[in-house]
Parts: C-alpha cells; sequence; structure tokens
C-alpha cells in the first residue's frame, strides 16, 4: 500500500477541520493509500509549531512555497484566505502537486480560469471545498434525480440565507471587500449555485438583482470609523437551466433567524423534493399520488452515512461532510472515483456567479456562457 | 337597526362559501345591521331554487339581471366563472348597488380598469374576495410590519404552488383559458401579489419568466381529444417594491406534494417573519437576537380569532376567513371600517400580473406603472 | 322531506358553536330532513331573545323544561355548565326527546350511569359532544388502524395539555370543583379517554398518578381571598387496553405551550400514526418499510372535508368538527348512521376517568370494570 | 505538561467511536495533558493489529488484561459486550487505573453496585458512556432548568423509541438476552433514566408495565430455528421524582418511524422546553407568555459547540458527542472538572430501571431506594 503525503496551508477553523478530516478519514474508511500528514504551513511559525503537534503533522513551515516544495508533500491543501488560493494554487500545480482548495476557487473569474487551465495542464487531481455536496441526503437526492424518480425537473427554488451580518453595526472585514471574493453572492451564494450545477447541470442564463443595504460599516467592532461597503449584503435571481428546468435563487447576510440556510425545493413532473442544511441529516420527499411530504432521515443505507454508524437517527455533523469530501478526494488520487468538485466545474461555478453580477449590474438577462 | 339586502350571484363551490359566510356573520359578530338574504340566482333555475332553499335565501333567480334590479338587493356578490365579472359588476354599479366580486376582478387590465373607474364614478363599497387577507395571522404579520417590530424590510420571497395540474392528463379547463384569467400566475399568483402589495405595498418594477410545460392536455378527463395549452404553468419573477425592498416571486400548479402554497419570508432589519397557508394558524417570527424561531399559534388575542372562539389552539379553517372577508365588508358598509380589497386596489394586482406577463414574454425588466 | 325540531338550551360558546353547527349543517350537507331552529333556552331572558334573534330561532325560552316540553322540539341540545347535564338530560329523556349533550356526560360515573339507563329505556338517539372524533383525519386514522394497515396495536402515547390555568393566579372557577367534573382530568383527560376508547377500544386496567400543584387559587381575578383546590393540576397514567395494546396517558392544564394539545402516537406491528389537534388537518403515518413519516394534509378524498372544500389544503377549522358531529347526529335520527358518541359510549368514558381517580388515590393499578 | 496513556478494549462500533474521539479530542481543544494511544486490544489478534495501525495506537493487544498491566496505560477504555464490562473494569479498578466504560454499566444491580464500590475504594476517575449528555443543547436545557427559568419543574414526559427490532423476523441476538442486559428497557431505556435524573434528580417512586410481544425470534438472520425471548419489547412507566416533579416514560425497539427517538418534554411552572436526539441540535422552549415554542438551534455560544465550530448552523453528530464525553472525562483525570456519569452515579441508573422491572413485575408502585 502506498503512501500520501499531505501538506496543509492554513490553520484557521477550516485549517482545522482539514486536519480533523486527514485524521479521521483512515479511521473511518478502509484506503487504498497510507495517508502520511506530511507538513503544516502557517505565516505565523509559533501558529505552525503549536498546531502542527497539536494536529499530528510531522513538520511546520512558516513559508507555504516550503511546503510546496517539501518531496514528502504529495496534495497541497490550501485553506488561506480567498485572494492567497490562486497564487498557492498556481506554485502547488507547476510543482506537479495535487491541489485541494477551499472554495471559492478564487477571487476573480480570471484567475478561476487560469487555474482550471494550470490544472489541466498538469495533469493532476484537483478538488475544491464544496462540502455541502457530499452529504449522503444530497447524494440520495442526486440519485432521485438522476434515476428519474422524480420525471422531468421543472423548477428549482434556491435559498442560501445567513443572518451574521445583518446587525449594521457588524464590523468591515475582508468578506466586505470585493477583491476577497466578499459579499452575499460570493460567500455564500456561490455554495448555492454549486449545488444546483451539481444538482440539475448547466444554467444557461439569469436575471437579477443584488443590494448593498448597509452601505458602511465600523472598521472594527465597536470603532467610530465607517468604511463604505462595496459588496452586495443580498442577491435575487431568476435561473434557467439547459434541460429547461427554471428558477429562482436568493442570497443574503442579512436575513435574521438564519444560520445556515443553504436550501433548495427541485420539482418535476413525478414529484418534489426540499432539502435544508440547517437540518442536514433530512430531505423532505413527495412522489407523485402520496397524500403528503415523508420526512427522509439519514441512515446507514446510504455508504456515506454508514462509514460513521451503523444505526440511523445517528446523525452527520459538518465536519464529517468535509471527511467524506477527503474520503472522495483520495479515492479519485488513487485512480478509484471521480466525486468531488474539480478545477473545471469551480470556474464554471464563478461563471455562473459572475454572470449574476452582471446580470444584476446591467438589469437584463446574460446568457452565462457570453461571460 | 337597518337591514341589508344581499343577493348572491352563482351557486358554485365559492357560492355556497359565500353563502355560509353571510349565514354565519351574524352568529359570529355583532352587526351593524340586520342582513337579509334576499336572492339567489343561477343561470339553472332548479339548481338555483334548491339552493336558494337549502342556504336560506327569500327569492331564486335565473336571471341575474334581475336580481340586481331586484329593490331587495342592497349589496350584489359575484362567485361566477371569471369572464362574467366584468358585465355583472358593471351592470351592479349601474344600478348603484355595492359590489362583493370573487377574484380575480376581471380576465384583463383593461377590463379591470374599467371597472375601478365605474366603481369610482359609482361611489359605493367595492370588495374583491382576496379573503385570505382576513386572517387574523396575516392581520398580525401586517401589524409586525407595519409598528416597525421587524424594522426596515429588506426582502419578501414567495410562492404560490400547488400541483392540482400536475398530472400532464389533467384535463383542460376554463383555467387553461386566457380569456378566462386561466394560468398558474392569474389563477394562485394573483393571490400571491395581491398579498405582496398588502403588507409591503407597491411593486415597482418586475423582471420575470413563465413557461407552459405542458403545451395540449386532453379536451376533457380521459379524452383523447388534445386541446392547446396557451397559460402558463409556472412562472417565477423578481420583484422590487417601492419600499427599497426585493424579492422573489413563484407559482405553479405542478408542484407535487403542495396543495396550498401560498407561502412568504419576509425578513427585515430587525426580523423575520413566514407564512404558508397550509398551516393558515401559525406564523413563524424571528427577533433580532433571538436563538431561534418562535412558532406562533393563533389565538384570541387577535379579534379575528376571538370572534369565532374564546379558547387558543382551536384553530381557524378555510371557510371562516371568508366570514372575516364578509364581515369587513358589512363593516365597511356601514361606514365603520375600510378593510378588505376595493375594486381600486384589485385593479393594481392585475397590472402587478399584467406586468410579470409583460416582462416574461420580453425578457426584460418592467416598470409595473408604465402597464 | 321531513322536518326535525332543534331545542338548544344554552347560549355561551358551546351554545354558538351548536347554533353554528345547525344553522351550517344543512349548506354544507344534502340532509334526510329539513331543520327547524325551533327553540333557544337560556335563564336570562334578554340574552335567550338576542341570542334566538341573532341565531335564527324561532323562539325564545328562559326555562328549559318549557323548552322541553315545546312540542316543536325533536331533539333537545344541552350546552349548559356541566352539573346541569343530568337534570336536562334526564327531563328530556322522559319527554321522550332525543338528546345532544356536551361533554362530559355528566358530574359523576353514578349520574352517567343513570343517564345511560334512562337512554336506553327511552329507546331515543343520544348524542355527547366529542367532536374531535369528527375530524376527517381522526376518521382516516381510525381506518388505518382498523384496516389493519397498522398491524396489530402495540402502544399508545396520548397526551391533553394545555396551559390555560398555569399561572399560579389564573382565578378560581367552576372548572376547579369537583362537583362540576372540574380538574385537569375531567376537563381535558376525558377527550383523550374517549378518543383512546374510539381508536383503540376498551381499556381493562389503570395505574395512575395526580397532583394538585397550585393548592390554592384566588377567589376571582386579581381577589386577595383565596380558595382552595380540590382537583388535580395534571394526571399521568399507564393504560392496558383489552386487545393487548399498553399505554401512556397524561393531562395536564398547567403545561406552557400547549393550547390544545390532545395529541395520541398509536403504534403496530406494521407502522406507527401521529396526531395533534394543534395541527388538526394533519396526520403523520410511518409505514414498515418507509424512510421516515409521511405527513398527511386533509383533502377531498376523506369525506367529511369534502364537504366543505373540494379542494385540498383549504384546512378546517374547530367549528366544522360541531357541523360534522351534527352532521352524523342528524343522519342517526334519520336511521341512516351511527356515527358519534352516545350516553352508553360517554359512560364508559366517565368510568374509564373514574378508574384513573381511584389508580391515583390509592396507588394501585385498578380493573377498569370494577369501578 | 504530562502524557495521559490510553487503552482502548474493543473494536466494534463503539470502539471505533472511542477511537475517534481520544483521537480527534485534542485537536479540538486545548488539553492540559498530552493523550498517548498506548494500547488496543481485542481478542482477535488479526483485528485487534488492523484497527491498531489504522487508529493510530502504539500497541495491539490480545488479551485484555495485558492491556490493563500495561504501564503506559493510565485510562482504560472498555467497549466490549455488557457482560464483559463487569470483570475488565473490576480489573482496571485492581490495577488502580482510571476507568471509561460503555453503558450499561453492568448486566445486573448487584454487579453494579460492586463496581461503584470498588471504583470508591480505588478512588480513581470513572465515567460511564452516556454521551447524550454532553450534547451542548442538552447542557443548555440543563441550564434551563438549574437558573430557574422554567421556574418549579412539574412533569416530565420521556421516550427512547426505535424500531430495529420491530419485525417480528428481526433474529434473535445478544441483545434478547437478559443476562446481557438485554431488552428496550435495559438498552435504550437506561439512556432516558440517566438524561432524566441528570436533568431532574432522583427517582423516588415508580409504577410499570412491560411486555414481550414478539415471544421468540429466529436464531440467525432467515433461519428456520426458533429462540424464546424474555427480555421486553416496550415498557411504560409512571415516574415521581424527590424534587416533586411527575412523569411518564416509555420505550421501546418495536416502534415504526422512529431511529433514535431519545425525547422528552419537561415543563415547570415558568415554561416547557422539549427535546428529540432525532434533531440533537435543537431544542424548543416556551417562556411562559410566549405566544409559541421557539426552536433553539445549537450555535457558538454554547461551548461544547464553539470547540467544533465558531459558526451556528454548522450541526454536530453523533460522533462528536463522543469526543465531548472524551473531553469531559480528560478534565476530570485532570483534575478539572467533574462532568459525565461516574459509576455512582451509573449504579443509580441501574437501580431506577431494576426497580421498573421489579414494578412491572408485581404491578405495583416500587420505591426506588428499597430496590
Amino acid at each position: 500500500m502506498g503512501e500520501l503525503g499531505i501538506g496543509l496551508i492554513g490553520t484557521g477553523f477550516m485549517g482545522r477541520a482539514h486536519a480533523l478530516a486527514f485524521r479521521n478519514v483512515s479511521a473511518v474508511f478502509e484506503l487504498p493509500v497510507r495517508l502520511h500528514l506530511a507538513a503544516l504551513a502557517d505565516a505565523d511559525r509559533q501558529r505552525a509549531e503549536h498546531c502542527s503537534a497539536a494536529w499530528g503533522f510531522a513538520r511546520a513551515h512558516d513559508d507555504w512555497q516550503r511546503l510546496i516544495d517539501d518531496p514528502q508533500v504529495d496534495l497541497v491543501a490550501i485553506t488561506t484566505p480567498n485572494h492567497l488560493h490562486f497564487p498557492m494554487a498556481m506554485a502547488a500545480l507547476q510543482a506537479g502537486k495535487a491541489v485541494y482548495c477551499e472554495k471559492p476557487l478564487a477571487v476573480s473569474v480570471e484567475q478561476a480560469e487560469q487555474m482550471q487551465q494550470a490544472a489541466k495542464a498538469a495533469g493532476v487531481v484537483t478538488r475544491v471545498g464544496y462540502n455541502y455536496q457530499h452529504n449522503p441526503m444530497i447524494l440520495q437526492a442526486k440519485a432521485l434525480i438522476d434515476s428519474g424518480e422524480l420525471g422531468q425537473i421543472l423548477s428549482f427554488q434556491g435559498e442560501f440565507s445567513e443572518d451574521f451580518m445583518a446587525d449594521p453595526h457588524a464590523p468591515f472585514s475582508w468578506r466586505c471587500e470585493p477583491q476577497h471574493a466578499g459579499g452575499a453572492l460570493a460567500d455564500l451564494g456561490s455554495h448555492l449555485l454549486a449545488m444546483a450545477r451539481y444538482l440539475l447541470g448547466e444554467v444557461e442564463a439569469v436575471c437579477a438583482d443584488s443590494q448593498t443595504v448597509h452601505q458602511q460599516r465600523p472598521a472594527s467592532a465597536g470603532s467610530q470609523e465607517q468604511r463604505p461597503i462595496a459588496v452586495d449584503d443580498q442577491a435575487h435571481a431568476l435561473l434557467r437551466f439547459a434541460s429547461g428546468a427554471r428558477g429562482t435563487f436568493s442570497s443574503s447576510w442579512l436575513k435574521h433567524g438564519y444560520k445556515n440556510h443553504l436550501s433548495f425545493e427541485i420539482s418535476g413532473t413525478r414529484g418534489t423534493l426540499a432539502f435544508d442544511q440547517e437540518r442536514l441529516n433530512e430531505l423532505r420527499l413527495y412522489r407523485a399520488g402520496d397524500q403528503g411530504f415523508q420526512r427522509l432521515l439519514a441512515g446507514p443505507a446510504l455508504p456515506g452515512y454508514a462509514a460513521f454508524s451503523p444505526a440511523p437517527g445517528h446523525q452527520l455533523g459538518y465536519n464529517e461532510l468535509k471527511t467524506l469530501e477527503v474520503h472522495e478526494l483520495i479515492m479519485a488520487l488513487s485512480g478509484q472515483g471521480h466525486g468531488g468538485t474539480d478545477f473545471a466545474e469551480a470556474w464554471q461555478v464563478e461563471r455562473l456567479a459572475a454572470a449574476i453580477r452582471v446580470a444584476a449590474r446591467e438589469q437584463r438577462w446574460v446568457n452565462v456562457n457570453a461571460v
């Protein structure tokens, strides 16, 4: 059995989520390779060393390029702020390493396109962290759609709303900067767009509307200084899928009461299904002829769930979706699977988001392929 | 105490709903006038007489003009097929009678406009049957919005979906004819547009998309003959309210699993509320700072509910919303209230629906006042 | 078509609910007889006359015996305080009149037994107002059970909780007096016991526990004077059904948050169903092999619902359950049905409640037939 | 910083759950000690070695006594079949090692009592795996109760139902043997009893009923051979708490539709809360004066949640409750906490279950302290 050396850049919340996933995946799954937690990088050396020890990595770096160059590192996982995804991923690809990059792929469509071309040229496995798609309930949703059990798909209503910026006094952060891929559409909406594409395929055309409700925010918590805000607080769109399905899209970080409301309803000629990330272990399903919706609960009939528990009702958590994503990645790296979002697909997600931005700015329908 | 003579045209489901409401309203409320069920009209004389007796009307007519001319009739209630609303209401207005017309007001914006002008000229009370607005929970929603408890309103997500045409073999009916105000947008969507205006005021501009999914249907149940369908099966739109709020709108009669899913979420700078007509005695409310949504249940603190029951949890049904609507109408006729949708407002609803149709046809944003 | 003269005693909330039901039933259903609202009685003459006019009764009485003696009255409906049920029903039976009495049948098992014997001797139709059983969803529940779709029934978990006495300062009322059938068990619990018997048949043995939490209450709202309380605030029991099913029972009027929580879960060898009166148009059903519970929604496939609306999702309200109960009563009076709770069955409900009281007092299992 | 050597016995589902928890706890929390995964034992040497490597343990044993004797092992974690808990824990205590034993503590009250005495004599930290109590939502529930926000607690309705034995052809297993602590009461109910004691304290007296519905089952899946079943399929009880609260208890493994329905409602003089393990990240709360229940969602305001995620709505899974339990254990071992269930408390849970068994067998109220 071969060995796969993992190099992880970043030690924030997502860095730890990756670390936990890499630690757990070999205890949860029978893997075709042995994982070696080779190196961890953080610009702050002390933090790099502390986390490296706590999370079980062999080596700590304070220079990410050295991690990429480390011969023990086969896979580079990138969990740094968004604007660093591009230089890090490009360097890793240049070094011929596989790349696992957090979403969004980049801070502009142009960057994203370059990255997907570089990935193609390098011929390595790439993945982007759209972990919500690895939820067994989402796999079940996709199976229901692909098997035709819902008939021809007619409509999609999708919404990703949270309320972490609902307070007008919530301070400015990198999420408020367009050049860091900030804004409700980029930060939240892109998850929903990736999900829509994953489940229903290409979106052909969009019309949209977006708004910066709070046009300035304190420079930092409690500060008197105000900074102007350029990114959207909420965005709404109409979607036309290549398949003929039509629908609506909403994303907001001002919507009180919602904490992780990545939700959708998909309806076809034979049934309807509904999902809400705030109850990630459930799916609501209606089949033509039923008297009402059924609430499907995750259980071991779904392989991704069975890996974690032999009993239904035990529920998976957010961090376990990350473990499932890493498992798919490792299978792909072992030539035994192709699940997950690669750079080419992540670029398409960025294009779709960009098309929504153009449509909102120019107040007209936009053909996505023209972006 | 004066007497108010009621003349009812139509004996279908809505005719009976009106009859029940007129019978009940005086037992449920202390009214400022005595109601007299003066006359019932149906083109089928036998049916007119049968229903007249069963429902307690004094006289039966098989000619609606004679009902309008009947000196005992002060108020004309119209529950006939949509294309008859115009001639009947115009005749009643001409006779100087108050009019209570089922929705939609008319089968075209032009008719609707004429009707509202005639109503203005006649100077009588008019009302249109948007009974969902008389639900005490909707009144509570409006009070929450108007009092500022939700802060400045930022977004509206509305959907009215049912599935009674989801079966491609569901036969052709008047609901499939544009000249009878058929289609999901006119039949269902107009309720939602009326609700959106009631709660949030003017919609300034719309962009929309609509679709006829099943382009032909059997001429009648089981028939081999197919008839082409011109009306929409589903419609989606973006809404820009004059207040600055933005949002989405969906209406469909193909969406499996939904039976009466007139639903919306309204979010402001201080909270969010959500409603679904399939649970008409409930409202979900989140106030900034809460740990989660609260499920408000109808109870006697709401006057419209207290009229029916002194105890919470007893729940109102659809027919009781009609009684509440009739109560508002009678109060208006007695000069003691102005609740409910008059012809002027109903015309605005028709204009808004028409703007959505134009936007969908021409695939562009449409200014509602330009329609 | 014959005529049936209705005499109604009482003008409180239940009196009006009866009046509304008698008024509506002939508009909602095709009845085999013509109803005549012959007489209304209330000890307060002015109120009797006012309500009589408002509700459409032909005559008003201030002496209930005269109403019973009125030759126009065929059916005597009793909606007075509980302790008056006995004398009124006995007088009506003695006069050979059919009787429709609100629940509870009486204020003691002894009275109830006498009443059912008198009813038997009189040979007339009797009914007691357990209107929750006439909910179409409950009929569907019963059909699911009786058809064997749930298999052999194994368990029952029932609870009827409200919170209208939760405030320790809620004042003393007749509901606090044992001689008026007060207490959570008699007032609320009896509905649940009637439901349990209706759905699952005889209860053979019970063990129970009950408690008076607030041992005194203000004599009236805001009063300094305290009155001692003898009735139970909450009661819990174990039930053994003759069929072999086992279960739990709870009733409380102190349970915050519940307004009309008459709820149960019934589980068998092939499925489980659940109901909550706070969502009376729904039923939750799980069939062996399903991935989750289905939420059944009331619709016109259920005859009791179809009488009110041709469209699903319209929802029935509390008052319409009363109309359904009255319909069953009229069908029984016309020799065309036997639905509903007669005096013999209502006596059994009282015995069961009495057995629970004995079991709680003596802290032992009690055989219901021994009470 | 000192080091703590972990020895784990057992490699089944619970063995892996422990292993994952011990691996994750140091990445999720800042611990006062360094954990060393010293040894893993399984009677099957090959499996011991395989799991030891996959899960990151330093050494594998096929003899659990040698693991206990291993000087590198400070804490012995026991995840073997129930009847082995006693000999293993007693040996570990004798060796002066801390013990972390899966529930139930033992297969008889006598054993449990001996174990808690041995623990007391050894003076070491002991814990038993009632991981559901470590859910941050349960900690919030306990805080709500202990702070008096619900007022004086009046009632408890608890149920733990699943359906994994609902099929009469589900085969015999150790769970069907009384000497292995089988039966719905011991297997499921004990979780609920532990929870009831954790939240509301001592239960003074019980009355109960239990049933073996399927009196024989196939010896193994598909086998013709039938084995008689002696353990209960469902049990119901009344509970009287020392605090004065009263309530009901149900446990079943035959209840179709439920997969992990450890649920309860607790009501006091100022509010009610409700929980269901099938939605473990939620709590329903009603405070006196509210218009309805609030659905509380887990978030980083709860420390146990914050350890895993800085964002609300991310949801914890079953396995993370185990990590939280292990964290409490390690804090206790470091003298910095006392959370979790020790042997003394686990013995009380066993006594309570035994009292229910006596009450059911003898059909009478039983004083728990007399067992």
